[in-house]
């Protein structure tokens, strides 16, 4: 259902659930232990969420999501749970000490494009395709809009949620839910590119200063500033601050410790 | 003053306050009461606001408010009710549950730029100019600000607002106020097509989303998804998304009655 | 350190601290005491801020930060007094009454680009590149984030912040950093013809514009109306806003007191 492979300090997750890598109950639970798991695992510097097939995901698993309207509840408490375990994931992912990046080829919609918008970073292939499209079946995309309208303009986002249309790679660029537009074939190594250089730097600094972005980002100004301050400092304070600092002071190399590691390969059954 | 056309699920409502479309009190308060008016109207699925003339809006009524001054408060009262008046109607806008689409053909500026940003969606004609130039009589544009500094960079807004300078559609597009930009002579039937194409879909989806959309955006990202969580469920368990999702699992079309209505116009007397 | 320069209503303030402009603890301090003495200063209208050499500001003094690690307390206090003298400049940019113009050419890195992000505009030439690249180094740039994240795109921002990369000026452009890019050899003279005519503007107007504009922005629509409200009121009562509007109507110039003087240069000593 996900295939886990560590390249050295990359972990690469990738969606395996054919036809459309839909978001079932299972794959997400999947993705969240994965997450999970390495949060505080020190071999592990990014992560790069990617997918087989033709699809990034098309989103929620609606034929498991409808099987349960025969419930007692109608399904209330299933679609409680799945919504709950999706923004669950979805605020890991944010919230991760790692920085997560997605590799898209092929068709974000929905939820899948709510996974988009929630990493930190996102690439795409030129024929990748993006749609927050429920609407288009009854069912207005308000969790994926939660991600969306934090990094995309509201009129934007309002198009797109109202009319279900899909964009393409270069106009997902524009909106600004991608960082960078690439050939299909060379997708992959541009995401590894940049995934290794992020891998060289600090990660604890990477941690203190990612959680600090998210965390400033709900508060005024004054308050921001005062919270990012204390980080600062405690960032400065640290061993690779000082080492860094002093290195580029001296203009030699830091001596910090390699994070590289043979590869390895854990595949997660079906 | 207003001329209100409803023709099938489309609410077309055309400002006719020459020769500048000025935000007038009675405008407003006309516009507000055809906003009201179909709140719950079932027949209409999508508003269009646009404009007779060569301007789409120059903004509030100076002659009426200079014309106060006199008052023995020198106005103060009367600019009360007028900002009070505008800010209701523009949250109106906001808070609706029908989308609402601005049809610019034309300058919009100061109150008319407020109004262009209130909406959920905005199409503009090539030739259309957007300023919020108030600074330029001694009058920074402080609430058409509330509106255009929520879709439109910091920076951005804060050089329109600073300098007064219109700017084009194209720009305006570039920075987040329009949707599209259109030939003036496909305006109208652009707008018409999507419109029609969002009042083809669940009105009680659009409804929903659309009022969790607006709620969430000032919520922290938590705080955030439970709201749009519940919503999703309450979606998930209406008629529309049953229906919608089971015909698109069973691949045939949705048995969703139509809500295509003979037209009507009902005009306003000015 | 920095030259204070007044010409007419715009006082420019070029950082003059060789070879890249850091903002030395001392610096930031003569740059927050030049702000604050022209808070209520009516002859000035307009602030620029400008750098001689070919970097506008390369960031923090990093030799006296590390100069500071063999206190008792290995730099915690000094550390925390530099980010907080920082932050506090930072802020009294956007708090000034007073419209700040960054003029850029060259590098802005670090907590130079942080400058450049707080300020209400931004123009630069063509040559000119911005990173916040501190955890190249080790430490994360927190602080100039919060400048950052408050304009450019979240996934933008997280790219600069987490590849350290610089990106040329048509690209700040792009997202959102910049006003406009324009040849070096154009620069201070489109910068100085903006700073004019803003110059010419009610200073009432701006400066209770400017605040509430930055007040609104933390607030709730419904909130934010209501302030914004008040603000148009208070401008609609003011001198300015009464004979600016009058004189509209009535097809004249406003008789509004220039505020031009006599150029007049002060040097603070290094």
């Amino acid at each position: 259902m996900i295939r886990a492979e560590q390249r050295g300090p990359i972990l690469r997750l990738t969606l395996q659930n054919p036809p459309a890598n839909a978001l079932s109950l299972a794959l997400m639970e999947f993705l969240q232990s994965e997450l999970d798991a390495v949060r505080s695992d020190e071999t592990i510097r990014v992560i790069v969420i990617a997918a087989d097939g033709k699809l990034f995901s098309a989103g929620h698993d609606l034929k498991q999501m409808t099987s349960h309207r025969g419930d007692a509840d109608h399904g209330k408490a299933y679609f409680e749970d799945v919504f709950a375990v999706c923004s669950r994931l979805m605020q890991s992912i944010v919230d991760h000490p790692k920085p997560v990046i997605a590799e898209v080829d092929g068709l974000a919609a929905a939820a899948g494009c709510q996974l988009v918008a929630s990493c930190d970073l996102a690439f795409a292939s030129e024929r990748s395709r993006f749609a927050v499209n429920g609407l288009d079946i009854g069912l207005f995309c308000t969790t994926p809009a939660v991600a969306l309208t934090r990094i995309v303009n509201r009129k934007q986002a309002m198009e797109m949620l109202l009319t279900g249309d899909a964009i393409d790679a270069v106009t997902a660029k524009e909106i600004g839910l991608l960082n960078r537009v690439v050939p299909t074939e060379s997708l992959t190594s541009v995401v590894t590119e940049c995934a290794s250089l992020i891998a060289t730097k600090s990660a604890l600094a990477v941690k203190l200063g990612k959680a600090a972005v998210q965390k400033q980002s709900a508060m005024g100004l004054a308050e921001a500033y005062q919270h990012a301050s204390r980080t600062m400092v405690e960032n400065m304070l640290s061993h690779d601050a000082a080492e860094g600092i002093a290195a580029f002071l001296d203009k030699r190399k830091p001596t910090e410790p390699s994070n590289d590691r043979p590869g390895e390969t854990r595949d997660i059954p079906d």
